[in-house]
């Protein structure tokens, strides 16, 4: 299986569904319950930090490190999603909206 | 059809073929040639300011704003991704592989 | 007069006094006026935006585009301490008191 | 002594020359030498992580809460500074260029 073949909505939906689950555990054991625990303020804190990082590999240009960035923006982004009542299928619905794309038809985006 | 219709794999999957199309285009009618134009540096100073607005939108704990600020958000990190030659399957190949899922089995992480 | 005879004390007490003038001018011909007048989370949202272009300046290594980006930032921060009520001598007094510098005596600092 | 009477100018004088001072110093019991010895990517991303807490600090509005990230973000520049082989004055010059004192005459900043 080549990685051509991960599915990102697949993973996305499947990191979120174990954020979710991990919302009441216990945050010595578990990392997002501790996220949880220290509230919005530090899980945005969090994200900002990891975009420093994906700021800085992007720049670097160094293709692993940007990929490994990425995954810890993508995730703390969920974590802040999760805190925040939102699911990825409200995000999607945005990005779809904005893309110009609406059930059946697809039109060319103006801005994009 | 309601907004848990949409998912989010699809929709990352055309913007990202939609940024794709666009990497030729005519910088001054397409944000996204723009982008491409203007290199490396400045995609990743536009995530950063997506990133501080998304990190003041999860403070404010205004849902909506987040939804918005988290689809630029994530717009623009697949911009980066296109520019540094990197497909969203290789990030779901890193997130699968962080969280513990490896194809077949799936076990739970110890660090989440 | 070379540039080392530009004390940046003074610099800093005057352009704060200039921020401090500013503050309520007209939005339409004041840039800081018009920063006051958008509210705290713009001034942060500004700070933060300059804060990622001074790491991609620190980044890059070129000296005199980082000179420029530090003083965006320096700029931004200060119109932020005006806005919250706070004194360049505030935040000197804090400086000083990690640094372990009170007064008459100076002692090495455990941390720096 | 009141804070009212912290040079602000005197104080990063003081603050810049420790940092110099430890340039050479042992990674091990100096955090200004461990930070250069990491090098200049890892002094821009404590940089931007600063930023981010001073942002968010700015939000929240508590005044004590953003002296001291203004005071940790403040440091941090610093030191990117000494790395870059910049000096305080070099910043106090382009400050005041800007700002439209130039030794002898003062004028009224177009842009401020």
């Amino acid at each position: 299986m080549t990685e051509q073949g991960y599915d990102i909505g697949a993973v996305i939906e499947r990191v979120f569904a174990v954020i979710e689950s991990r919302r009441g555990a216990d945050p010595e054991t578990s990392y997002v319950a501790k996220l949880f625990h220290r509230g919005r303020g530090k899980i945005a804190q969090k994200l900002g930090e990891e975009a420093v990082e994906t700021v800085i590999a992007g720049i670097d240009g160094k293709k692993q490190e940007l990929i490994g960035e990425s995954t810890d923006l993508l995730f703390h982004l969920m974590v802040l999603w999760a805190n925040a009542g939102i699911n990825p299928a409200e995000v999607a619905a945005e990005l779809a909206r904005r893309e110009g794309i609406s059930g059946l038809e697809e039109k060319k985006s103006r801005n994009w």
